[in-house]
């Protein structure tokens, strides 16, 4: 019963008028993605969301998946049908290396469509973006002859692809690993163990699976330290690229979760499987993260499209329901028996809020996606290490505070429609539930704080954030004057002034006790995440004003305005108790003994 | 494979150390109510709930309820034989009228018991719970004739109850019902329409169910001025109390939802059902809320109570799992392959939120219900007048924000297992689904912030507010001096102050443009929801440190200050970004068009 149309008109304007993508024609790719083609991608993108996976996204969490006996794996109805759409779509190789058939387009573009595919249906996204992480930890760490052998057929959207990492005992410290690789002399390696949680394990979507598993090669030392990678094909690939044997990989069992039932979640068995090591022996972790880092976003992108989706199935569910009057002016809709519930200030602040965040939420994704690409492909050193650092610095944040706004919205959203938000068939409760787990997968969002405040804040000597800083500074200074963005200048300037103080607080007490950084790290994340969108908003509003002046009267601009000083207004003054909150410290927070909990 | 326990000892501090329930033996039913026959009962509420309704909570939820093609409903397994414990036990008589067959003792009790039931099991418990508020409405609105007819057996928990509001078309705006009363002329009426959402609505744990509908008698006025309240038994009661032929009221079928699946959710047919008019003709609305304002509190029990149980299976996971090392001293178990992860700050951090807010609300919560003893049983009227001003104002605050924090922390808890918290087999999901609901029912949140700011903040004058301001300010002036409980004093008042602030900038923008009170709302019931934190906190402190003064070494003393603490450094903090946002009124969240959404 819920429908999904993809804001295009939100994302052209923050690829063209926020971002002004096409002043980077320089960059390989970007010359291909004039505003035309953007805008047709863009439409197509909608197209299959709209009509291809939303549609299934409802009776997909009914069925689920199912495993049969011979552990074989069925996706629910209607998935192979829609995966083959995506495949033959060449989505899967949008913004990949056209050398192993990719589009080589802006990886910007992939994420624009990411939020469609995982807005309109999430646990479907999953399958092809856990391929496309195999696939780029492949391209990052792979030798010439892996690169050829997997990648093409990756791509082309042919075979899938995962992450093996977590174990029953083990999962945010890897280096209690167990599955075990022993090396064959051939340069192939036996692999043993078993994986939980693995998302997309197995499925009937592809010919072909191509595992990414991390093992400790006998010997190896212990912990992180002799963590290796490995892939290992569910079937083995011939030279001449055909399918061999089955490997000794499979489905022990489908866990049985809160949400996301269409993607099956895996316990994957691992019977002296036959791996091969992907990078260097022991440094597994190191292209690991090649994988993570960008999953991480992938999955704060999970959050900003949930949200997204749940928005626009509340938004219309209150301009069609009718209860009660409105409190001011009159009745809105005096032939009626009751208003629309939107003329409730209640019900507009849960759909402004909404709005306020997710609109700010895009701006500030597509530009983080932005320096993804400005990363690999800048032609200036300079420009290609700002723009690691940018990603190292916002990783983190965007995976937590996405993630645990997403799911905060679509409760809201859920709230929206009273008691039938809670019944099945309306389809909100599924945000719900799918929404969840971004929360936890890919890190759970407490690491991602511990992520930032124990090894991206002061990396390089604050490099990052400094950098940053700079770049708000010269925001607010060269539009100083413009009396229509004041209001937006002056929060950005007051949340970086928060900011700025939470940091030298960190600084000044995490030296004589890390507790501090650690009991203080989820408020100050969502600090720097408040600002990170004030800046977005600021970026949207300077662009608004200027359509405006330059004789756009289209009202989406006026709206944007509107919604920007709501963020501003409403959103924005959380960073003054998040300060407040972090600037008490580890004390209370850790002085009761283990045993009186 | 979730646990419950009854936090026995928190429970007993709250109702003998910091409301000093002994004080209050002149009161009916407090005599009986000694410091050895609260801890009997309360240790017999526990087992109960450990071992009869606990167990069946996880498997109940599996199973759900069924509907039968002849409309009858059976429960999951366990359920009946659970009920036949409850019932036998007298629970459902703990506080009623002696002259009904009750025990007469204090509500206060009642409500702690009532604690431990749905932490135990949600589900289970709104059952009588439904009954219990059925009951209530009959015993205050009731003719003789209906009290002794229905009482006995309900009060007995051999009769189950219900409350039939909502319509299809119309929830929160009960002026639009359909559901028709035609007057059969003996004083009997033919009930005819359909009711969604009915809780309890049909199920076989009881041998008859009284239902209350809401209905609007033929001719009668249109809107809330035509609404009348009448008993539908699902059985006829016979002159001799037999049951006698079956009503035309049926279950049509059970909602599916998010959760609560162990409880019916029945939409219910009334064909020309026998009904009896309960009150007043047309004043239906009215003795609707008896049974209302109860159940409001007891659905913010629920938060509370879920909160707890998913606190105690966190914080045991947080005791157990073995992850990483602790940042600060040196390795808390160096024997092991990692520690635990409750020595890590960000998962003290939700486990110290999680005990800051339960702590607390209980303290609240319990506060409340001696006041709710105090409006019908105190001597003077004074005291009974000023107990019913609290409870005005008390009752919607408790509703949303103890469901609004019981759902999140609900949430943190599954968040403090990780990905385990995401499987349905460990249980925390559960609690964050059953949790989901009481945000929802009985009034939905926005709804109890609409009656804070437009009928309970200007009632009398404000003389509740006023009251309970005095009383702050009185506990504030009477403890200066004494140093333990200066933060606790200071946090006390620094959260009136904020509360004070916005409630006069309310009085001074509400009358000018009501959308103002309309769009503060939820920050408003926030801040006062922080302020009676506060205020159940420094009572906890001020018992605490007498204690300790009079020479009791427990560590349950000292562990409560510092927990108190935590509330005051972590949470109260937020009165200030809510008042700062409060103050920003309406004309952002309104300025859009409808159509803009």
């Amino acid at each position: 019963m819920t429908t999904y149309a993809a804001p295009l008109k939100d994302m052209q304007f923050v690829l063209n008028d926020v971002l002004q993508i096409s002043k980077y024609s320089n960059l390989p790719g970007f010359a291909d993605a004039s505003e035309d083609v953007v805008e047709a991608i863009l439409e197509e993108g909608a197209k299959m969301a709209a009509n291809v996976l939303h549609p299934i996204n409802q009776s997909g969490d009914k069925e689920g998946c199912t495993r049969h006996d011979d552990a074989s794996v069925t996706t629910p109805k209607g998935f192979k049908e829609a995966y083959q759409v995506y495949k033959e779509g060449g989505w899967q190789g949008l913004s990949f290396d056209p050398e192993y058939g990719g589009q080589g387009l802006p990886y910007l573009l992939a994420v624009a469509v990411s939020e469609m595919v995982s807005a309109a249906n999430m646990a479907f996204g999953m399958y092809p973006g856990l391929a496309r992480g195999a696939a780029d930890a492949i391209y990052a760490h792979g030798t010439d002859e892996q690169k050829q052998k997997y990648l093409p057929n990756m791509i082309a959207g042919e075979w899938g692809g995962t992450m093996n990492l977590t174990e029953p005992h083990c999962g945010t410290d890897l280096g209690l690993l167990r599955t075990k690789a022993v090396p064959q002399g051939d340069g192939a390696y036996k692999i043993s163990g078993t994986k939980i949680f693995i998302s997309a394990g197995e499925h009937d979507l592809t010919d072909n699976i191509i595992h990414l598993v991390i093992a400790r090669i006998e010997g190896a030392p212990d912990g992180v330290k002799g963590i290796s990678l490995f892939i290992v094909p569910k079937f083995h690939v011939n030279d001449d690229g055909s399918l061999g044997e089955r490997n000794t990989v499979s489905c022990g069992s489908i866990e049985e979760k809160m949400g996301i039932h269409a993607n099956s979640t895996c316990v994957m068995n691992f019977d002296d499987a036959t791996g091969y090591l992907l990078g260097e022996e022991n440094k597994g972790l190191k292209a690991m993260f090649t994988m993570m880092n960008e999953a991480r976003l992938g999955v704060g992108m999970q959050g900003m499209a949930i949200s997204e989706v749940a928005y626009q199935n509340s938004a219309a569910y209150a301009k069609d329901r009718l209860q009660g009057r409105a409190l001011v002016g009159g009745p809105a809709e005096p032939d009626k028996p009751a208003d629309p519930i939107i003329v409730h200030p209640d019900v507009r602040r849960m759909l402004m809020d909404h709005r306020a965040f997710t609109e700010g939420a895009r701006a500030w994704m597509y530009w983080s996606a932005l320096h993804a690409d400005l990363q690999h492909k800048a032609e200036d050193e300079a420009t290609r290490q700002k723009a690691e650092d940018y990603m190292g610095l916002m990783t983190p944040i965007l995976k937590a505070y996405l993630t645990d706004k997403g799911y905060a919205h679509a409760t809201n959203a859920q709230q929206v429609l009273g008691g039938h938000g809670y019944i099945q068939e309306w389809g909100m409760e599924q945000f719900v539930r799918d929404a969840r787990i971004a929360m936890i997968y890919e890190g759970a969002n407490g690491i991602q704080a511990l992520d930032l405040v124990g090894r991206k804040l002061m990396k390089d000597g604050g490099r990052a954030w400094q950098s940053f800083f700079s770049e708000v500074d010269e925001f607010i200074s060269d539009n100083q004057g413009n009396e229509e963005l004041k209001q937006f200048l002056d929060g950005l300037s007051s949340a970086k002034k928060d900011v700025e103080e939470a940091t030298q607080w960190m600084a000044a007490n995490a030296m004589q006790n890390f507790n501090n950084a650690g009991a203080g790290s989820v408020d100050y994340l969502n600090m720097w995440a408040l600002l990170c969108l004030a800046h977005g908003w600021a970026q949207m509003a300077k662009a608004a004003i200027e359509k405006k002046a330059a004789g756009d009267s289209d009202a989406f601009y006026a709206n944007k305005l509107i919604t920007g000083r709501y963020f501003i207004e409403r959103l924005l003054p959380d960073t003054v108790s998040h300060l407040a909150k972090l600037k008490t410290g580890a004390d209370a927070m850790m002085a009761l003994p283990a045993e009186a909990f």
